[in-house]
């Protein structure tokens, strides 16, 4: 089991300014993980890191996630070979969120749907209900192909 | 208080390709939110929304996130100046996270540090140590100036 320092031990300024690293895990011991597309900027997913996920991005290079869902560590590409090379990784002020910066792999599709991103969709307001709208991202891959359901 | 669409009312091919907007919230009733910066694609910060967050971003075009520190609607800028206009608010597949795409008003910094983006120090490997190294993002204004602190 990885162990940080815990933010805890650091007083305010330590934790915005200096160079401890320790991640405030929320009560589920996980931080949210942004990722972001080096070439393009392009925001692709959100997901969630604990303290092994957070050492095994750093000892492999590739993002490496925790899943909720699954309750176990993930390897994004894992299935679908769309791996994550990390580029860098930065920590926001207070250290409760990480900015993984990375080349997306394979088709270039982090989202299961297929797609670049995860974030395809706009919310919008019409006649005062809120909706959201296909913003016409193009699947890259066929989730029945690569996850064969 | 605001009300949206239950996700556990619709099925997973409504919640991920349909126009129902559901956000799924988390115990605390709050999605993760991501802010990026239209013009230059920086990634600015991670917050979170409620319902009625979502709802005044929705009505106001302007940033209003959910104050976990101090429980209650916090439109960002409200102290700092550092307003933020929406230009598009983006939902994931899964519709636990939104994506907003802003124009960072005032000094241009989002981070209460005075910094840009949240995102100033890098994580890395040192001597198989993980340390945090600042990234060299300057101070846009001074936060004693701002925040009379």
């Amino acid at each position: 089991m990885t162990q940080f320092t815990d933010p805890k031990t650091l007083n305010n300024a330590d934790i915005e300014s200096g160079a401890i690293f320790a991640p405030k895990f929320d009560a589920n011991g996980l931080v949210a993980v942004v990722t972001q597309e080096a070439s393009s900027g392009d925001v692709l997913m959100v997901a969630h890191m604990n303290a092994d996920a957070i050492a095994e991005t750093l000892r492999s290079g590739y993002a490496t996630y925790w899943s909720r869902s699954r309750a176990k560590l993930w390897k994004k590409g894992e299935s679908s070979g769309e791996l994550q090379e990390v580029v860098e990784i930065r920590a926001d002020c207070d250290q409760d969120a990480l900015l993984l910066i990375v080349n997306q792999t394979g088709h270039g599709a982090a989202c299961h749907t297929g797609r670049k991103s995860c974030f395809y969709r706009k919310v919008e307001t019409v006649d005062g209900q809120t909706v959201l709208a296909d913003s016409g991202s193009e699947r890259l891959f066929d989730p029945a192909d690569v996850y064969g359901r």
